[in-house]
């Protein structure tokens, strides 16, 4: 990228546990992108500042500019702690926490997580995504799933996060693939229909998830299945027992998912297969959206 | 361990994916033991014979000594491959995998793991322990059931597997614990009130495990949680999410539990909630009486 030409009005960052990314921003508009491997959870506190200044100096000019950040730089071990929120609550309040920093350049803005007290749970990151999803579709009353590493099934009325529940869906399938016995037995490839068939397998059996996920391994070494097939049946297996965990969120409702584009498209055929049908939003355009708002925020009188 | 007052008649060998343990062998009592951690998992084909003489040459004599094995040493990847016995079957088959060896002290004899072709299922070494458990009870008729990595669930009857459903419940527990977001929120300690209520949950709601597993971290962020107990609810929630997916196993049947002590006395636990009684048979002398089974079988005439 090159200085002169991409002056930020403001600055948008995305910092995640092993992630960092940053928009430069004029209104609502991304004019720069830039990212880095300097994740939270690779950074002491006093590494924060400078692995954001060296990502974004090229758009700093010599007014003050703000930046909104969402995500783990909020957490305890983050950048500065930004407590959460408790729910039933609009995903954006207007209290960010705010980080000391020695350059002058900058204003830090760090966006809070959500909590919920009863059914302990807790996000951070996807309250911004909501609140961007909120100020596109104001009117929106159902439900916002968020699928990731922890998916977030999230209960949206009147402009505010009523309840949520986190599925450690995600992080359970790079486990198993990766780390587990079934490592032997997965590779790269594709197969919708054991995909589909996985997910009504556990949709109606959750119980079985920890047998079906052996029997994986055992077919592959009794029948030779296809490496691709493994994968398909495994990330099958695990969403099919969350959208049965999960059916108290989605059964009947008006569904929107918000995450990256093909496990998106995953969860919303796991969805056809039980004739509830779901839309897809952009994750990135949620996330800029949600920090634009957060900015637009802390312009308006604090009531 | 001395080497002319420990010479063997035969030698018993448990062969892992990640450990080795043998036992000098008099009829049927261990006069001696030794172990490595020189598991399948580390060795090339060529390395297995140099594995076990290392660690039990002091127990050579002149004469040629017996070997007996099971365990992943039969597995395709191990030293020889003992093909699989599919069940309904005998626990050991006079049919065992005879490797060549340089060394001519050592007879080797490896055991094959058994199969079961409808819903793909394998195990190996389990069937060994199965063999010395019906040895010394050979009017069993019930449910065996191996805590472990792997938990093996097998129906019984008239000396015979008749099925068998692997659970890949251990390996993720340590996963989970080791490797999750989790890890952050689980350390050394138990609580006994911790456990019993995750089984009960999972075994009446088995589709909220992956919710139930992310809620021991938000737990522990809002609420400080103590960590023994964070550990005792994720392995309530996976062992009830087992018991729920294997009780057309254990519902109503004379159960008995081989394994690590410790484990097996968590399972015993948890059957007792569903009013459930076990026994539990201890997992070396089970293995021991195994191979000294197939050592009797290789002796008497095949039919």
């Amino acid at each position: 990228m090159s200085g002169s030409s991409t002056y930020a009005d403001w600055i948008a960052v995305d910092w995640g546990t092993s992630n960092l990314r940053a928009w430069a921003m004029r209104g609502s508009d991304a004019i720069a992108e830039a990212t880095s491997d300097k994740g939270m959870g690779l950074l002491e506190k006093s590494e924060f500042e400078s692995a954001l200044i060296t990502l974004i100096d090229p758009w700093l000019g010599t007014a003050r500019t703000p930046v909104f950040a969402c995500g783990m730089v909020g957490a305890r071990q983050g950048w500065v702690e930004a407590p959460y929120t408790a729910v039933p609550s609009k995903p954006l309040a207007n209290r960010f926490a705010r980080p000391e920093t020695t350059d002058s350049r900058i204003d830090v803005h760090v966006i809070p997580g959500l909590k919920q007290l009863e059914n302990p749970d807790v996000m951070r990151g996807e309250e911004t995504q909501i609140a961007g999803f909120l100020a596109a579709n104001p009117n929106f009353d159902g439900v916002l799933c968020l699928p990731g590493t922890h998916t977030k099934w999230a209960h949206i009325s009147a402009g505010e996060v009523i309840s949520f529940r986190t599925f450690m869906t995600g992080e359970l399938f790079g486990l198993i693939a990766k780390k587990s016995v079934l490592r032997h037995s997965i590779a790269n490839g594709w197969n919708d229909a054991a995909f589909i068939t996985a997910v009504t397998d556990t949709l109606s059996r959750p119980e079985t998830m920890a047998a079906k996920l052996f029997a994986i391994r055992a077919d592959q070494l009794l029948n030779a299945t296809d490496v691709g097939a493994a994968k398909a049946r495994l990330s099958g297996l695990l969403i099919g027992a969350e959208l049965a965990g999960a059916k108290p969120y989605w059964l009947g409702q008006n569904i929107v998912l918000i995450g990256d584009a093909n496990l998106s498209a995953l969860y919303a055929t796991a969805l056809e297969t039980q004739a509830a049908l779901s839309q897809i939003a952009d994750a990135t355009q949620s996330t800029l959206a949600g920090l634009n708002a957060a900015r637009i925020l802390t312009k308006e009188p604090t009531s």
